[in-house]
């Protein structure tokens, strides 16, 4: 740390921590929720011609891909905001909508990332418990002023409410904004998108990472009422006009032609997923009932940290959270066949 | 503006203006700073290749692209940090070493991000006169508390200071940060860099966006002591730990590794600004001596607002500002041999 690093501002700042990208071995990589797919032909031809014209600032309005991603939601463009990546999302509206007296509230098993940027922007922060059994019920937040945080599918839990109970959030804390944190949805959960006609109070936030492939492109958005987008929009242009690369609009651009592509994919994971959780469950595993690319899973038998740490030995990465109510439980991206072969074969010796 | 918008910290916050783009019909663009070479062939190359591995998550520690730029300078990689264009180092830096307390001080007439990054991050804010012929005089920079910024060279003036001069702000004012963004200084500057090892008080920031022709693919970064670099990474993890994406850093990695012809670029718009310089002079404007590359030019015989509205009717567009002191002028990029010539050619009709 530096002499010049503000201390009024970031004494009890964690930053958030990625999940590891070890460089010592190849692993196969369950930690980080990527796809085991890869990105389309399209994208790849799409991101090899916009290189040519690399010299030329992206456009500050990132006209093409606002456009196709509001055609992909049968939504107008004034309804969308691009960033680079969701967490830029995320970043934007803490710190559009919360400020001293308006504070965020969140789960207190949820993405690690909320917490991290309530205490970057010093706003203060409610943290409400999920339910015994890791569920989140939305009675909970009822009758709030501030922002809620949700994240629908949770991460890491997986677990999902359906549009119509989020809903009566917004009804029941209409002086309250709700962003939905929409970034596993495609794995066999429900967007709350089709609801941003009727609310004025929902953000929901996605992600061009997961179901479609462009974890290394960076590409986020938000969808809402025109006015919070607009809100957003003053944000990036104070903070960083040109967000969005040439490259990353391309390749999403692409990515939302060949949607059909990635459709498939995701219907391949979830499949994936189904088998994984059987081979788990046969070996004695509580599985949480994951609506994400991820199961969230923990057996008596053996303690979260040792599973994670021997499956690490054996060349494969799953990510364990050192936090009080999930310290059982090991977190596992859900790849191709061959992976959740190969992990299932690992945990029956470890287990062995 | 939403009903969720803070007031309390963005009630006069006005974001900044990027040159703009205009969709209507073709123009010779000489209003945003951009380079008329498109990138090396290499660094399309390295592009397409990375594009295949976009469903994994980028380095969070950007660890290719750092030592790559590292090695460029003959630095360690603790001194760099890479961001997503520039404008994130800046961001960051007015997050890390600004608050309540830490004024930031800058010219009045300079980048026009720096107050906006003020306004954002609500921080007190010194504007200090350039002198009447729009030098920087380093004096006026001494026994100062807070963090100094100063383009260098200057925009939209294209003036510069030498690093000998702008060392007697690092000795005379011991206890302000000194940021110097250096976004221009491959046009015949000389650079602050290899100070960072003598000062712990300096901070540099550059960008691929000019030079390196790379404006739409968004790479920027600081150099500097590694305990400011910490800070900075520190608001990194808690922002956008992926902040620059696979394409970006392999595209940064390819430049670096054809820097000659990047060189014989910078070289020949030195020759066409000296070019333009010449003919503008010879049509009686006033040129400032830019060692950026851009002109910034007044004439007495067309105020610069009337300059920019014929230029632009001629399909030829250059940025003018709207500010008090700078008003008679209009800023005009460096292209290549061709767009100098229409512009000059453009400029005499109009002053006919």
């Amino acid at each position: 740390m530096s002499r010049f690093f503000s201390m009024e501002k970031f004494a009890y700042l964690t930053p958030y921590t990625p999940g590891e990208q070890p460089q010592d071995r190849k692993y196969i990589k369950l930690n980080t929720n990527e796809s085991p797919f890869p990105p389309s032909p399209g994208v790849i031809a799409a991101v090899s011609e916009e290189a040519e014209d690399l010299q030329l600032y992206s456009d500050p309005r990132s006209r093409k891909i606002t456009e196709a991603i509001a055609a992909y939601h049968a939504l107008s463009p004034e309804q969308i905001l691009v960033t680079n990546g969701s967490d830029e999302t995320l970043n934007f509206a803490f710190m559009a909508f919360c400020d001293s007296e308006t504070p965020v509230i969140f789960p207190d098993i949820s993405y690690g990332f909320y917490p991290v940027l309530a205490a970057l922007h010093q706003i203060p922060s409610v943290e409400i418990p999920l339910r015994e059994d890791l569920t989140l019920q939305v009675e909970d937040y009822f009758h709030k002023k501030g922002m809620i945080v949700i994240a629908n599918p949770n991460a890491p839990t997986g677990l999902t409410r359906s549009p119509a109970e989020l809903e009566q959030i917004l009804k029941e804390s209409p002086e309250a904004l709700l962003v939905v944190d929409e970034a596993y949805v495609d794995f066999g959960g429900e967007s709350m998108v089709p609801y941003v006609d009727k609310y004025d109070n929902l953000l929901v936030i996605r992600t061009f990472s997961k179901s479609f492939s462009l974890a290394g492109g960076r590409l986020g958005y938000a969808v809402g009422d025109p006015s919070l987008i607009q809100d957003l929009d003053i944000l990036k242009y104070s903070t960083n006009p040109y967000n969005v690369n040439r490259m990353t609009s391309a390749a999403g651009c692409a990515a939302l032609r060949e949607a059909e592509y990635y459709r498939k994919n995701c219907r391949t994971i979830e499949e994936n997923r189904s088998w994984t959780t059987d081979a788990l469950r046969d070996l004695g595993f509580s599985v949480l009932d994951s609506r994400a690319n991820f199961l969230f899973a923990r057996s008596d038998r053996i303690p979260g940290e040792s599973l994670y740490l021997k499956l690490k030995e054996k060349g494969i990465l799953v990510r364990h959270f050192p936090k009080e109510r999930i310290r059982d439980y090991v977190r596992i991206t859900i790849g191709n066949r061959e992976q959740m072969e190969a992990m299932i074969a690992a945990v029956k010796e470890i287990l062995a």
